[in-house]
């Protein structure tokens, strides 16, 4: 096992009927604004819970962030912020409008010249507004991380960052409010959760067992939750079970003491920024494809998962990793996601752009540090 | 699932040579005050290894806190940490050190009568002081709760308390800290933490399909793992994966969602209180005779517990759950770990007390909370 270091202040209050806990956890001193979305909480009544839980408390709001939260959108946020002499943040959404409220908390009290250096690294977090979250949609697990990706319109840039700072003091977690998400949401949902784990699970062997089960727990469960989303639209304890995956899965549990290759992100990101295509459809483009591509390196790993996850007996590690990546392919694919590039009509010379910024990058990713441009070309080529 | 409110704030920092960053740790503006055992880490060199990174630190300590620490011994730590002004406490041991320690923590600034009166709950923990842990024993998970238990010679109790104020601020985990432990005291933490990890799982069905997978890793790798303590006892990733798997099992992600059942717990404790049998020693007498007075009850989830852990493959659930106790009982065995009360020469008379004390509780215990006198009676009577 690696050496590893792990701190997760957030408090999790999970559960039906837990959005009127609010006034427990928000500080009374201060005044509050709520941060959303494209106003789907307007019309599933969680905007009106929120409210009436916070009844009594001084609050501004702050709707509008879109999916993969834009800058220039949050910079507006930030002056209403700043306005409003905002003390904590709610943001109330999915993943995006978490991420979102993230940049605005470091960014509100931010003293430089432009809070987009906190995002690109060139200047550190030093601070942020405390934060908390309602959480309405399981994907990205940024209710209970320090991450946050920002992107950016006039450059076309998709940046993760993060900060201890931004750790939401509390997330809520009422299953109840995905029940009015769209199923593409819901299985984006599922795929983000699944990739996320597979990015500290599918490295090399580190003698790590116990972490190594964690992440089939998380595996095997979305496998048999995931179809109950279609054929039992109206079961509580499956999108209970799901978003709670989602919260596992990047809470960094799983991470510790492993190798991590978040290279599916780092790819799928640059995928997202330059043609628009949703988060986790992104992911389930580069993730089968990176696997094939590393399959030799990764392959203790990628053996151990088809046996163990997807139950495979074939007799060699090759028909188990080549039967493992194409379980995988067909589960997205069973959610209605499509996993090539030819799929979004996406072809190898408009992906040139990609390779070109792997080019320009400092640093190489994945859990060796060698996938750079030339092998992040040869990765979409295998995704075509 | 449950609803459920989780928060654990510990920082955990793993690994090799991982002791020597205590000073990144430690607050510089307070005296501290290290609390230790009988001296074994004066022999193994943790001692030496603490006290170097704390050079430039005000240091205090108290040495002597026994297994089962005693309240008596834990007010003379008392007198001598606000003697010396303490503000910070360390401690550096086993579970029983770290129980003490915190118990210590809330007592020194406690202003009222007796700090007893916090343990039996006549007053509640309204602060401490903060404290740091150096783990040297895996076993109880107490570097990553905020549980305590004290015993008190003069009345023979053992009682457990707990604050959310007792949260240690970090705890240091060096896997090669436990090459120099008995195996007496290695067999011990390992069946604490099977049995810990039972306590969470072990109940009736709520649709958690997460939380058991959870739980059964735990069990999977304790299986695996354990037998090479004796086999390869210069394994480091034996010791590593050890000492994961006692503080995942009781940092209470495993409760999340989930009925818990502390009846083994509960009375094992009265066990050691009166005949001074080692904790877990107490707890592999206690478990498999509550699994067999409860295993209608608990047959769901015992049936789930023989199959997916020991991979049991009998047709009916009665024979299911059979050898599921069966094996687990022969697990203790196998660690050197006997499983009845005449293995000690305990009679059924001399555990009157133990059913009487049961009798002046004021709740009963189990996951039902159906455990009363005669339930424990009954219980006893099959571990004879």
């Amino acid at each position: 096992m690696l050496n590893f270091n792990y701190y997760n202040p957030v408090r999790i209050v999970f559960g039906r009927d837990t959005i009127n806990q609010l006034a427990e956890l928000v500080p009374t001193n201060k005044p509050v604004m709520v941060v959303y979305g494209g106003g789907s909480i307007k019309r599933n009544g969680v905007y009106e819970q929120v409210m009436t839980a916070l009844s009594g408390y001084r609050v501004s709001e702050f709707g509008g962030i879109e999916p993969n939260p834009r800058y220039e959108t949050c910079m507006q946020a930030v002056a209403k912020g700043r306005q409003e002499g905002a003390g904590f943040l709610l943001g109330v959404g999915g993943g995006s409008v978490l991420d979102a409220t993230k940049f605005i908390a470091a960014a509100i009290p931010f003293e430089g010249h432009d809070p987009w250096d906190m995002v690109v690294g060139k200047v550190p977090v030093t601070g942020a507004l405390p934060l908390g979250c309602v959480l309405t949609l399981p994907a990205t697990g940024s209710e209970m991380n320090i991450n946050s990706v920002i992107s950016r319109t006039s450059t076309k840039q998709k940046v993760p960052f993060k900060s201890e700072h931004l750790f939401p003091q509390f997330s809520i977690l009422d299953p109840a409010t995905s029940f009015s998400l769209p199923m593409r949401q819901l299985a984006n949902g599922v795929v983000d959760t699944f990739v996320h784990v597979c990015e500290q699970y599918l490295t090399y062997e580190v003698n790590a067992p116990l972490q190594h089960r964690q992440a089939e727990a998380i595996l095997l469960t979305l496998i048999e939750e995931a179809p109950k989303l279609q054929n039992e639209p109206d079961n509580y304890e499956v999108r209970a079970n799901l978003m709670w995956c989602a919260t596992q899965a990047l809470n960094y549990n799983l991470a510790c003491g492993v190798p991590t290759d978040w290279a599916t992100h780092a790819i799928g990101h640059e995928l997202t920024a330059l043609f628009g295509l949703d988060h986790a459809r992104a992911l389930a483009i580069v993730l089968p494809a990176l696997l094939r591509y590393k399959c030799r390196q990764k392959a203790d790993m990628l053996v151990r998962y088809g046996r163990e996850v997807w139950g495979l007996t074939a007799q060699t590690s090759e028909a188990v990793i080549d039967q493992a990546i194409e379980k995988t392919t067909a589960f997205f694919e069973s959610l209605g996601i499509p996993t090539r590039l030819s799929d979004y009509q996406i072809q190898q010379q408009d992906c040139k752009e990609i390779v070109d910024r792997f080019e320009q990058r400092p640093a190489k990713v994945g859990e060796h540090q060698d996938i750079g441009a030339p092998e992040v070309a040869a990765i979409l080529a295998l995704a075509e």
